[in-house]
């Protein structure tokens, strides 16, 4: 009834298409034109070591990465900086992923950045080379960020223990944030005299809206599981305290949202991700295409092969 | 006080300006520059017939549209798809409408597109016509979808039985949703090995936000009518169960917000329209030029002069 | 450690930037390219006059800007909304300001537009004219609150007794609102045969979602301190009904999100103003920019100099 030929034949078809929307996933945030130094910021991040950002793709489509620094909270190094625009370009080419959990080491989730990193990029130099530093490294992250953001993987943050600075901001490059009893987000940059650079007040904006998020950033307070569940901001407080026990509970909550073949359930986060990001012309359009790549695929194909010819 | 000669002045002067507003409106999302083949769908959906989309208008200007294909839970057939384009085009034109209920024959909402149709149209031809067909198809009903999303009238999808599929699209080109007790609204689209294609994802975000659209989507669960209520999905649960009843009661709910001058309830939705499509400074200016077609109209001028002097 | 000449050096640096962004604030939204002729209005607001503006800056770092016609219930007479344009540049060059608090004179908040000034404008010209007076005073309103909107201020207005119509409006150009026990906030305008001209359905949507605002603008209906807290119209009830103890109240209330540094607080309110009316990459790019403005500052360096070396 549906012969290979003609899944191949479709498959080539849409070859332009899909690449035409992954291509456009891929464009950076920064580059040249925006006086961003990419490759004088991987030098100087390179100075910076320790830690790492470990990534283990499983074969039910759903990966695992890991923000592993736990004498320091998994505060990013420069080196974890670079990981982790790494582990997204890998992710980038997964194809047959589906859904990505975050989660940090040693029961916490990320205090931000090193501040023996920032401190020094902050000493060691005349005040102009300083805020040029400080502007690659954000613009850095945010290129990263965004990337994850636009993931066609629906992704969760597992917050345990502490999400303070940076980590905070993290927890809103995910889809879904999924939180431990007595883990705490905290946006504390107004203590340390800073306002979120790695994207974190746009985005929390759009998941709690500006009252909200006006109120978590200039009061600084932390928040808790049950005020993360009221603002929106947390979908569920897992039962479980230790990694072990909320990383398989953060898996199990995980899997109801990625049941599905990867090419559909990455098609169902691409038009979301258009909805929440583009003005609503721009999105329907978008969603067209979208809809372009699994209409007449395999997957709809035998769906529709099942179907009675009359309901 | 307000001579008949200075209203029918105020209305010539208006022309000019409401025209413009108006025509804003009807520009459609997607015309040959988009690839968009419009009389050729056209022909290809008069040859799957069967049911009908009716339209009664009220003389308190609400005006309720009927799906009518009960054996097939009011799926779409292609000649629904172009009654369906039909009836906006004649709302359009209905100067003294406010608001506009759709419901669905047999005590049902819709359940999408008729499969038959879409199986020949997906089997009958070769691969790249089938796509090619699919995305004109797609971008029919995108753009009637559009229109009726911004027609100067409050619109209430009332929910019986099932929303699923394009059905449950459907009630997102409403600006509210109202639920009878046991039904429910299913973006049933995944197991279908599809995303919605209809402007269903774009507007849904929209409505409940990112993180529940995604979950909505990536889930395909039934959303009954308390999780609706919730999700902010839908407006409130009705009472009736059956068909009369709850007409009669959406009917009753939407007058609230219809009451006033045709002129007034009209600009009104406009506004809101503008606020939730543009950007904050062009939604700003949209007000502006709204509020320049009621200010000094008759409405208002009866009103003042019914104020006293000095309140 | 952080010599001042560091921090000068700093201050320099960033004066450019700073400039920049501070500058791009203050573009007014309508000028004569969009047929707007300030002078003219302006003129002609002069002969409507009464009540006043008040502005107090404490220092605290937070003003109180009074609403001042109570036999009018604060109603906006032409002076007054001059001097609230005034009072508006006044607080753009407040360099200390971190908080503003709006509230009306005789325990109620505003009435919107003096209907005096309103019928001699709507009946003392041709009707041409008239319309152009209208719109005029329209661009007026709406520059001025989208100025007051952009203040890099923590903004409240406190609601006592009544905001209606623009008084409504009024209290969306706001961050937060305040209510007072018994007090209502009330769109009135379709009453009046109008829709909000000064900006406030924009701003509503934003605030409550597009449904919601469309049933406040289409029912007119009063929204009391309850209802206005589950729409998020509201953040609190206040529990003091007089006056001088609810605006204490406020006051408190605003002064846990006012805390920190000027530079600091401001820049908070500017990421988020970002946030919430630019497009995510625009969003992004501003928040980069608010960052650089602060990080490597002094109260950045302050607070990274009281960290221990190794956490």
């Amino acid at each position: 009834l549906f012969p290979e030929m003609a899944i191949s034949l479709w498959k080539n078809l849409l070859q332009t298409t899909k690449g035409r929307i992954l291509q456009q996933r891929r464009v950076s945030l920064y580059n040249g034109a925006h006086g961003y130094e990419e490759e004088l910021i991987k030098k100087k991040l390179q100075q910076f070591a320790g830690g790492s950002i470990n990534l283990s793709k499983e074969d039910n489509g759903i990966a695992v990465l890991t923000l592993n620094n736990p004498k320091l909270m998994n505060a990013f190094t420069g080196t974890m900086m670079l990981e982790l625009q790494e582990r997204v370009t890998e992710l980038e080419n997964w194809k047959d992923g589906k859904g990505l959990i975050i989660y940090g080491a040693g029961n916490t989730f990320c205090s931000g950045s090193d501040l023996n990193a920032v401190k020094a990029i902050s000493n060691s130099q005349a005040s102009s080379d300083t805020n040029k530093d400080g502007m690659n490294m954000c613009m850095f992250m945010q290129n990263t960020l965004t990337r994850l953001t636009r993931l066609p993987l629906i992704s969760v943050a597992l917050v345990q223990g502490k999400a303070v600075g940076g980590g905070a901001e993290l927890t809103t490059a995910c889809d879904f944030r999924l939180m431990t009893p007595g883990s705490e987000i905290r946006f504390v940059h107004k203590h340390m005299g800073l306002v979120p650079g790695w994207g974190g007040a746009a985005r929390l904006v759009r998941i709690v809206g500006s009252g909200a998020a006006l109120r978590l950033l200039s009061g600084a307070a932390r928040v808790d599981p049950e005020t993360a569940l009221r603002l929106g901001l947390s979908e569920e407080t897992l039962s479980s305290s230790d990694g072990t026990g909320a990383l398989e509970e953060a898996r199990t909550w995980l899997s109801q949202y990625t049941e599905g073949p990867a090419s559909v359930m990455r098609a169902v986060k691409k038009v979301v991700t258009a909805g929440r990001e583009l003005p609503l012309e721009a999105a329907l359009r978008t969603e067209k295409d979208v809809f372009g790549t699994v209409w007449g695929g395999p997957a709809n194909l035998q769906a529709l092969a099942k179907k009675p010819k009359h309901k």
